[in-house]
């Protein structure tokens, strides 16, 4: 049996932020330093990305480049949110559990409400019954609702749960975020347009994701509704992420979604977590805790077989299994051999 | 005479923001490219970081890599100063007028007490004549000072000017900090050591600069005493400010502290900005406004040059024309020709 | 049948905040009115307050009048609490639903995370498991533990329970604060002594409340542990909550904590409380909620039977009835005809 | 000679606010005490408010009482100054250095930008020419001016001297406010009315003084452009500033204002300050720093005097000695016979 041998291959599975960038993504970095250029965002590839957005989403989007999707979640809840404001999630949320309060310092103390919903994901109906205390000077104020797309379960949200939950909150006059860390992969499991899994089904702001699906560190605030737009640019000037040398961010994000890069990276990376999945299901002892949609696969399997994948290398978290679930995460980069490699261990 | 042709051109001698990464640095992130890594700084290249830097300022250090130097004063100064806290600065330094707050932000409220110093540095005597009503609950509460290195006129301050006013910020039991933006460019300046220029001179905690000596976006955060850094991991994850690629930063500042990379630019930087000062300076009409000690020149320049200059394609900023000076910057990667370019059109 | 015909009788039994000041109390304020006095709590009435508390609670507590529950609660929260910190607190109680964010707002941004409880009482069992991710960068920080006495359904916290819930707190190396809005009905509730019921309890500070039980504007923040102050003196200046003529809050407490003031009144409200619990209790109608430890009644009462009392003149909240239960009130200056006239209208 | 007895008095003369609250106060907070009260401001007394203060200004106003001069100042500024916002005041101004940072925390993190001034007082030349930057994302943003009215050296700020500030203000689009924690002083000081005091001098929001002028903690924000108000009924429950029995507060401006006892306690309060500062001025080796325009005075007093006066009881802060004046205050309850023992001293 192959035996794992250097530290770099331990964190396979790990995260897809684990991979590195891809080769496209690489090069356009490469040619981006050709010469001296604008800082700040004032150069030619910055100001391209505008149109290049918009075509893709087909609507005059307005965009912010940023190093962290942390930054881009809070940057872009910070300006649905009063400090004195609710923010609808899921109880698991990255937003809410690994940002170490992200959101609440960008807002000035905003109040993340927990919801439990289905799975990973939030329901409309549970929303409704949530938002209250509208106008009550007592309460915090419900302002924002935020879904991550894949959830935090590793499923997309269809097309007509986003549409039924974005109804609620703009009933109720609250903003729709979508934190789209895995956008793509999203996208590639839903097989639809850009457009049709955000502003056509009601998302106001996006958060999109492009880091853990090939990029160095390039992530991107996208307005729908340039009215919320606000204050952004000096809130992201305030907090640190509006980078000099921005032209790196922006050549990042150019070469991710010139020529389907995205979409070819997202798609390699779901039939790897497919593949995966599969294998693991077959195992007698191994359980899926939920549906694999795309990248992400949530399985229940034994300690033992844990501590021995551990002991072969990995680095499978201890503290997330709770007797529910591991997480397993494929990338662009994963290839056949890994995931043969893997399963061999736990045959 | 040459005309200049290309938009890249025309930001020279804008900042030495403007330039991109040296090779050595984007060989670096090429080479960090071959595998997984572990996320948010657990990989190799950024733990070892650690040693290399304790070496280069031959005492163990604590730092914490980030991408922006905004950011890094920012958190820098969150980990001396509570939220009712003074922060002691120049009246133009960097954190006071051009970052948009971010200390008042990352502080929670700080207040940065303008001190108006002689040139463009601070004064150990007008520093020690400021510092009052410690322990009045009425008054915020004196607790750090920040000098700039190079300062805001392009003067480095000398080791003994340093060390006075650190005598002073210590005997009122205030934090030291040295935003070293262009670090690389005093030390070359002032032929010392890093260990000189900072801890030796009672420095407590340093914004190390190298994205505009080389690198993409990479900057460092420097701890001489242990004790200070606090909360400062959780500070930084909370500001979205923990990338999880960090390595990719990591892998930037080893390159640019590695076999000297980070001196021998700063001293071409610094060697160019000496003839481009001179070259100034034999003009009957413009006259150095502030002695050139490194790559940042100040001249009087007659408005209707500066008119011809940016009708030629540079961006001299007209709204810094104060009838004082105008501010010209050499970087790593400037060359001969552009500074001859440049006084041709002056002649 | 009596009829409801001021304003003023309306609120009766919405809260105990609807009642007035005492006359001691009142007299008290007269009293401080005799001439000059030093401001910010540096007169002699504010000062002797400290040995006054330590008495009360046999132990040498240091004591900070404030004129809100709300900024006792949030600024004692904000000595306990990091901006990154997570405050564990029942979901229904005050700090969580009904002061908009004050102690996100105070603490620059802590997460309270809710918990279940049984009816308003938090459980040690479901804090210990509550409890998690310390140390870890991504998750804001266990930090403190609140919980109110009398709690948000008006029962009293038994002692052991109390101690159970500090035990589990203190292991965790969390901090304990009680909210005391009600302290002496809980008191006099579980008859025991002040010691007894905090920091004997393990109890490290308390939000003391004592406008509800006969003051005009008057609440405390007590600490037991004098390392727990911290910067409390700078944070409430700069909250503008150290009135400049501290003397006459301070007066409010002196009178209210001299002669038993403090436990008469609540004796009394809680006597007016079991009286008209006694009384609902008795219609075939209407069934108690939860228990009456106090001067709080938590009734479920038909819709039209709601509409007839508020036709009446009485203010019961048709927004907090959810299916579940309305509270009412009795306070220091109930009166048993107040009851009977009540009673009377839904016989 | 007569001796200093009692503690009490020696504080007379160091502030006004060491003064008692006057009889008709005390009789309003009595008389509120005759029942029970809607909470929070929806009593009557409260809502009575709005019409009296609209009546004494001349025009609809929206008043919200507050308990302190600080929250009433870092709340009204918060409702003009965004998180990375400039408020331009004098650099002695009370919000600059005497709140521990109260506009830094209510705003989120605010820069206080300060005017040197003439005297206690900004002139409308320095402020056009220190409003800069807007719109540029690197700097924070111009948002509001405050004037102190008295001035912080005890003058008055004449009506053409705040049209002309406001003036400038609201060309460069800046809001307007006025902190008039000695606002009856000035206005009996300038004979003018409350209206042309404030709006029809262009001030946009006024913290209007109460307590100093004999009320115990009394003290009111108000707009004159309700657009304005945005969410400061939130911020200030967020805050702990909407007290439970809000009608006390109300209570004692109902009062203040009623029959002009605000401008009677005002006048003598001047009458007395022209006394003192006629007796001093007098004296060969005293010298008034600043003309008395109402209840201050700033007096240059040799050493050995203040020694002197302290040694008989007086609180003349040292500190607050620097060669330049100390400060004494008349207040409402200031006697002929007070003023007549203090100059006996020093004769």
């Amino acid at each position: 049996m192959e035996k794992i041998k250097t530290k770099r291959e331990r964190v396979k599975f790990a995260s897809d932020n684990v991979a590195g960038a891809c080769p496209e993504v690489l090069d356009a970095i490469l040619k981006a330093n050709d010469g001296d250029r604008a800082p700040y965002g004032d150069d030619e590839i910055s100001k391209n990305l505008q149109d290049k957005f918009s075509e893709i989403f087909e609507k005059k989007v307005i965009i912010f480049p940023t190093s962290s999707g942390t930054a881009a979640n809070a940057l872009a809840l910070s300006t649905m949110t009063p400090s004195f404001g609710n923010i609808y999630c899921h109880k698991l949320s990255h937003i809410n559990v690994d940002e170490c309060g992200a959101p609440e310092f960008y807002t000035g103390g905003a109040k993340l409400v927990n919801l439990n919903g289905v799975n990973g994901k939030i329901t409309a109906e549970e929303l409704n019954k949530s938002i209250s205390g509208k106008g009550v000077v007592h309460h915090t104020q419900p302002s924002s609702v935020s879904i991550t797309q894949l959830c935090e379960t590793g499923e997309a949200y269809e097309l007509d749960e986003i549409k039924k939950i974005s109804e609620i909150a703009h009933n109720h006059k609250l903003n729709m975020h979508m934190d789209g860390a895995r956008f793509a992969n999203a996208l590639v499991s839903l097989d639809c347009s850009p457009a049709e899994m955000t502003w056509k089904s009601g998302i106001d702001v996006l958060s999109f994701g492009a880091t853990k699906n090939g990029c160095l560190a390039a992530e991107a605030i996208i307005f729908f509704k340039p009215e919320l737009v606000g204050n952004l640019p000096f809130l992201m000037k305030r907090a640190g992420h509006l980078l000099s040398k921005m032209s790196f961010v922006s050549a990042q994000l150019d070469a991710y979604i010139t020529n389907e890069v995205w979409l070819r990276n997202a798609k390699h990376a779901n039939a790897m977590g497919k593949k995966l999945s599969q294998g693991l299901n077959q195992h007698k002892n191994i359980e899926l805790a939920y549906p694999t949609d795309a990248n992400e696969i949530f399985v229940k399997i034994p300690k033992d077989i844990i501590d021995q994948l551990n002991s072969e290398g990995y680095t499978i978290n201890d503290d997330e299994w709770d007797g529910k679930a591991v997480r397993l995460v494929t990338a662009w980069n994963t290839n056949l051999s890994d995931i043969e490699t893997f399963l061999n261990f736990i045959k």
